[in-house]
């Protein structure tokens, strides 16, 4: 009997698919590797897919769990065939408890769709991907997303009460609950937060909700230099602060804005560029801008746009929007790396990319969340299909790895490994802590049917 | 060879000690069950606990990890005897980097003492278990310590951004590092923080600290009755406040709070209290301050004592601590369980103890973190020697477990398993999950040497 014929015997035709263009279509993510699975199945409850897993487990199938398929890093390619379960139908908000804080979900549940759910309660989840409104909050789980808010608010696994998890054996487990606090053995949910589909798949979430801040505002500030956008940095949370955003702009992004928007869109010949958001009560937030606008003029800043409240702080998110499109706009291959750094490493990091650029002849565009240290470094290629080009822009990549890793940093700090990170996972980290890797998937997986070929394990 | 010559032989004469009077004192911990090891280990570093380790592994010998000694669970008593590992000798800090928002800290260090060295440079680390004087981070982490903070701020996880642990083999592992994202792989810190020294031998670790908030505001408010309190609760997160901390205490405890501190102390026949911090900025807190008050008027407060700074606070924090020593002040003994529900049920909880006392004629007192739903829940036994009442009281806490269980509720909030909960720990997980806890022990510790015989695993 056909792999086909036999799913479709366990979950029914509607949740079975064969088709070529649907193989296709969920071969890959926003990375360029795909690979087709042999059969894509679509569950509709934690039930299926423990049926599903015990089918995959008895016959050594690979199962490639996948969220909304808007991954950066290859990881819910199938690479080794089999099947692609993807999670899209299981996207129900079973219940929004304000009195609990919490909110339960399906894995397929898009994080924009919750984020908008609660909201209209008064209430807030906070963890903000930028792909928030096409990518599921499953997908969020396995590869514990951030966002510029995770400076004050912290990645989704600061909001993961507990998780329903299949594992591979398509036994179904419990993890954590409903509780906002919970030491009943160990933290089995954060060990399958992040996992990448690799150690179960999570079918349902309890997640923690909180009052939403009362208002909002933001500055967008320019300096004649980047290290002067860097020391304010410092100088902010050296003054107290804790502001909910904390996003940079080297000087090479802002220049590729200014061709794209015009030259009237950013102050002049500004090297440096700062977004600082801060939420709270109005008056709060009002009292805390002032107190801001005084800090970084002091520190240099020759331009000051100030947002008083959420709609004129979304002009300004639109603006930091554009300057990615204006990078896409280039019209070259955007390598984007998303490294993460000690903090005192901005500078350092900024100047190593320049020279680097001398070196290699390639733009190198620098920006991201710089309260974390969590940089989106992209190297741009404008003939990636050449393989000189490719050679020297693949260089650059390993040598920032090299260089981040040698400066205490971090080769990924959303992306995940997945695919496309795998060749340097082995360089960082230890090797006793690449064998505990093995061990855990080993121990939980120990037929490697779950997301196979991924981190470079076995 | 004796055990004691073998490990002296290993480590130095400084770092082994099998004197009777030293085995005494490190048997246990606050719970009241005790077990003499055969020796007790002072290691200076992790090359010595790697070595301990590998020597312990080859022999099969027991090895019980301990912070500061001050579990509530019996979590480091050496039930299987073998070696008592202490980490006390190794309390230095590291490192506090402000630049990068970081310290790096050996396990031995006490909570209180990083919390005082970092707010001397302007900085936070969040987590104060109520036992922050004397409890060690390698303490906080393995058992993911709480405290009143963490309805804001989150508890000890939230925090830890590396850690080296030392494996059953003797393998030293790092898992995370210095910066404040990391997607490298899987949770591995994760998977030890809350361990209970069940997985690892965490020996060192790198801390995420904050930007202090400037001010610090409170106040402590009566109600008539219960359900106020609980009903204020509510009120307050609904109306998009945040506080540091929302603690509730019940009429039995606010009673004895009367005896034991006099009548004035606090306002007469109030059954319901409250106390809610706020903090951040100075404006900010005496604004929230205002709110909060005519929010609490509005919902039946009968007084209100407000504190401005946080000198004031720390008036109404002792006054806190004085309800937990007038419940020792009645002599009697205290069955403290850190209980977890669902926010909404707190109502539900202080009426179901009240029936309970009335039926078994035990006093039953309830405060804590009522923001997170950790309430302590205190049955009070005059004679817990005699065994009539004992096993009246040990069935009310079985009784309280079972109704926490079936309302959405966790047995332990902070305090962990260990010992003292190992009974319960398969009723209040499922059977799968029961099932992995033990994979994982097995996988990451095959011989059962790393703190054998608790959480009721093999």
């Amino acid at each position: 009997m056909s792999l086909a014929t036999e799913l479709t015997q366990l979950l029914g035709t509607a949740q079975v698919s064969t088709e070529p263009e649907v193989l296709q279509a969920y071969s890959g993510d926003k990375w360029y590797a795909t690979a087709l699975p042999e059969a894509v199945v679509f569950p509709e409850s934690t039930e299926e897919v423990a049926r599903l897993m015990q089918y995959a487990s008895a016959h050594n199938i690979p199962v490639t769990a996948r969220g909304a398929g808007v991954g950066y890093v290859g990881g819910c390619v199938p690479v080794r065939g089999g099947i692609c379960l993807t999670l899209e139908k299981m996207n129900r908000i079973i219940e929004i408890c304000t009195a609990d804080g919490v909110a339960i979900v399906e894995a397929g549940v898009i994080t924009a769709d919750l984020q908008q759910a609660v909201r209209e309660l008064g209430w807030f989840y906070p963890p903000d991907p930028a792909s928030k409104k096409e990518c599921s909050l499953g997908g969020n789980i396995a590869t514990n997303a951030g966002g510029p808010r995770c400076l004050k608010y912290g990645v989704t696994r600061s909001y993961v009460l507990g998780l329903t998890v299949v594992l591979a054996n398509g036994d179904i487990v419990s993890c954590g609950g409903r509780t906002h606090k919970n030491k009943t053995g160990f933290n089995l949910a954060d060990l399958f937060i992040g996992s990448e589909g690799m150690l179960g798949v999570i079918t349902e979430a309890t997640l923690r909700i909180i009052p939403h801040p009362l208002a909002i505002g933001a500055l967008s500030v320019s300096f004649p230099e980047f290290h002067m956008a860097a020391a304010a940095v410092q100088n902010i949370l050296n003054h107290g602060h804790l502001p909910s955003a904390l996003e940079i702009t080297d000087g090479f992004t802002l220049a590729a804005a200014r061709r794209y928007l015009g030259e009237n869109a950013l102050p002049k010949d500004g090297k440096g560029h700062l977004i600082v958001e801060v939420d709270g009560r109005p008056q709060a937030v009002a009292e805390e801008l002032d107190a801001l606008c005084e800090l970084l003029k002091n520190g240099g800043a020759t331009n000051i746009q100030r947002a008083n409240s959420e709609a004129e702080a979304e002009a300004i998110w639109q603006l930091r929007r554009e300057f990615s499109y204006s990078l896409k706009a280039t019209g070259m291959t955007k390598l984007n790396e998303d490294i993460v750094i000690p903090r005192s490493q901005l500078v350092a990091l900024v100047e190593f990319c320049r020279e680097m650029s001398e070196k290699s002849g390639l733009d190198i565009a620098c920006f991201g969340h710089s309260g974390d240290g969590n940089i989106h470094t992209n190297i741009m290629v404008d003939d990636y299909a050449n393989p000189e080009k490719k050679q020297k822009a693949d260089e650059c990549v390993h040598k920032l790895f090299d260089w981040v890793l040698a400066h205490g940093g971090s080769i990924t700090g959303e992306h995940g490994i997945g695919l496309a990170k795998a060749p340097w996972f082995k360089n960082a980290v230890s090797e006793s802590t690449f064998i505990l890797h093995q061990t855990i998937k080993s121990a939980l997986d120990p037929k490697n049917i779950l997301n196979p070929g991924k981190m470079g394990l076995s």
